[in-house]
């Protein structure tokens, strides 16, 4: 039987009630028993094992363990750093990305973006849909959807990479350390503007093509994620 | 500007004729000119580069050169067998498995399908999503979208793979080789059962986990086929 999952802002060993929505999920929804085991998870890499102590419509208690660093994140800390996309692309790719084990999602204005902002409704939508996501693939940590931002106000990290069709580079020019942090850029349908490549680059960004087949904006990042990722547990 | 491709049945050097559709949608759609360079491919590996040589609104003539094999195909040979999905999931892999390179794909029904057939308007549908994205990226391939069959009517192809979260065995175990043909099983919704695994396994299957992630049934199979084939190319 799959084990349950319950985000809680803290975790901390021993009982803990839990109230609202989060006890009426467990009781009502996944209809948890007494002496049920759970797992507990704070959404920054800590987890829990649970017993279910007690089950009321709008009260659970929880005895939890010590609370330990997850296994399940990957060694590669990856933020996504992807133009704004048109319909409900975003959340695609942001629901995708969360499984496959980004920790960040950064949210960016090009010149070629269709849709030139991201309203609170859409950003909130967006970080249900990445709470959501973790919780399934049975992550421990939420990645991160950070407020959209123009592409010349984005803070660029050290190691930085660009998807980028018409380029020689490839992934393996770029030095990837275990553990270290890697930020992807990534553009609209109408791909990023050459002036915008030559200021990514200009920053210390390596653009790096992603094979001989065009990938439509929305499954290039998740295809390169796959790709940096999965080999870690393949 | 971007080059623009035109799917023909058979590619011969010198002159071609264009009538119906095919001229319809270069003279009105695209918009072509006379002297433009385009693409031409047989979504069977070859392609050639043609000039346009007149345009009226239902015949387009063409030159082209000599056909050569194309150069944008994968050397591993994949087939995606995948159990058919709820809603439009399956389109949307099959949409991006071409995209990045599968050859075939091979629509499963298995016993946690919640759909239990592909109907002929289903199956039509998915092969101009196939045909599409295969333009659209590039490919000189339209991968085959076959008709569905019960698992345990599936012809099993020497090399294969089976996507599954509970095993102990990762992709280093299974011995891939350039230009050889792979074929990897994916599960839906609600993965495969039991006896199917054991099924396959019986039958040679090398069960493969994808990492410590739980990935959907929509995102596994794009996952797997980007860690296989974008290394190519990185």
């Amino acid at each position: 039987m799959r084990i349950h999952r319950v985000h809680l802002p803290t975790l901390q060993e021993g009982e803990v009630v839990l109230t609202g929505s989060e006890a009426h999920h467990l009781a009502r929804v996944l209809r948890v028993n007494v002496g049920q085991e759970i797992k507990a998870f704070d959404g920054a890499g800590l987890e829990s094992t649970g017993v279910v102590q007690s089950v009321h419509d709008f009260q659970v208690i929880l005895e939890l363990q010590e609370p330990r660093a997850s296994d399940v994140e990957a060694s590669l800390k990856i933020t996504l750093a992807i133009a704004l996309l048109k319909g409900d692309k975003l959340a695609d790719v942001v629901r995708q990305a969360t499984e496959l084990g980004v920790v960040a999602i950064q949210p960016l204005i090009t010149k070629y973006c269709d849709v030139k902002e991201l309203s609170a409704n859409k950003l909130e939508r967006l970080r249900r849909v990445a709470q959501e996501a973790s919780k399934q693939s049975g992550r421990s940590v939420v990645p991160e959807v950070r407020e959209a931002v123009k592409l010349r106000e984005v803070q660029i990290p050290l190691l930085s990479i660009l998807a980028h069709p018409h380029t020689s580079s490839s992934l393996n020019d770029v030095a990837l350390g275990k553990g270290s942090p890697l930020t992807i850029f990534t553009g609209p349908e109408g791909g990023f503007a050459e002036e915008e490549i030559k200021f990514l680059m200009s920053k210390g960004v390596t653009p790096v093509r992603l094979g001989a087949r065009i990938l439509r904006a929305e499954t290039a990042p998740v295809a390169l994620i796959a790709a940096l990722l999965l080999p870690e547990a393949l």
